[in-house]
């Protein structure tokens, strides 16, 4: 059967063996969005909530440029994707870039987990986004180039990556391109695969 | 007033001007842990729910290894730390390393999200674990070289962290060096200082 806006969810929600939380079970990248506006109010929860990760040192090297459908800061935001999210990132009502601080604030050294922690944060924003029915989709693809010099950006921070932020929109409005990848259920590696003991050995 | 293990929750959760989610807002890195072991299935949840966080080209470049508290993977990964962290880590019931593989399993290039995406593993991970009423810390401060010869870790791979797993412990219980750390409120900055429109300036 093909899914639908109505049954979307139940498709991509992780069907897994051990149960886990629902805001992680449901949280998934897609590639429609309606066109239903994102409050204020969310918005600043969201990014409260995805400051309140950890971070070595408390350093915090994250940083948001957040723009909204019509204001100039979307405009510089989707200008920067390459052309294959341009084809479909353009349906949310937010886009946000992730920076990242790659030396500590208090001695300028190269802060090895600043990245690391840029990803801690930005995974709590996409799971606070969906305590509000929100959907988040990064994209690594980006002209980081371009992006720095439309906001004038520090050598001392790395542009990570561009997201999109919305409400879930009809999965067939997708370009065919990216379809099939709308419809179908995720798939990940078996804990076998990536959780270990000792290395490559049996799992938990 | 002194905060003890009845009250440490509501000192140690995000206290927030925008309300955010349960588990974001009581999600810290505590030092003290109750010498209550962690249920096998409840590591088999946490660690489904590490696996499903958004990774690009949904590589899953996450990885971890595994120890309870007399095993020989804890005896390995407690080795490994700095003494700092060895002055309290062994509370806990569980210790696990991150590893990440730094390059793309489908054409061996280097993957530049790949620390991004497992931070958001590991953050996706602490907050499942906050779900069961346990704790996460994370600890930068490790051996990384001796880690990797205990384990004969792969030179694609970089160990990212060690972390202690387990439930809440008597904070008076740590080292008197991190005592002040374990009974202070936590802090954050402000929106305005990582939230912007453009670069340097208004927030959210």
């Amino acid at each position: 059967m093909i899914p639908t806006i109505d049954t979307i969810e139940d498709v991509k929600r992780a069907h897994t063996e051990a149960p886990i939380h629902a805001l992680i079970e449901r949280r998934w990248s897609p590639r429609s969005f309606a066109d239903t506006p994102v409050s204020d109010a969310d918005l600043k929860s969201i990014f409260t909530a995805a400051g309140w990760a950890a971070s070595s040192q408390n350093e915090q090297p994250w940083r948001y440029l957040v723009g909204r459908k019509g204001d100039e800061t979307y405009k510089k935001l989707f200008d920067s994707l390459l052309p294959g999210n341009q084809l479909w990132a353009g349906t949310a009502p937010v886009l946000y870039a992730t920076l990242v601080k790659k030396t500590f604030a208090a001695n300028g050294k190269p802060n090895g987990s600043a990245l690391h922690d840029t990803g801690a944060s930005d995974a709590t924003l996409s799971l606070q986004a969906r305590a509000f029915d929100l959907h988040t989709h990064g994209m690594a693809g980006v002209d980081k180039d371009l992006l720095r010099a439309f906001f004038g950006i520090p050598g001392d921070f790395d542009v990570v990556a561009v997201w999109a932020l919305g409400y879930l929109g009809d999965p067939h409005a997708v370009p065919d391109k990216y379809k099939q990848a709308e419809l179908d259920p995720r798939t990940r590696k078996p804990l076998s695969e990536y959780v270990f003991a000792s290395w490559e050995q049996g799992a938990l």
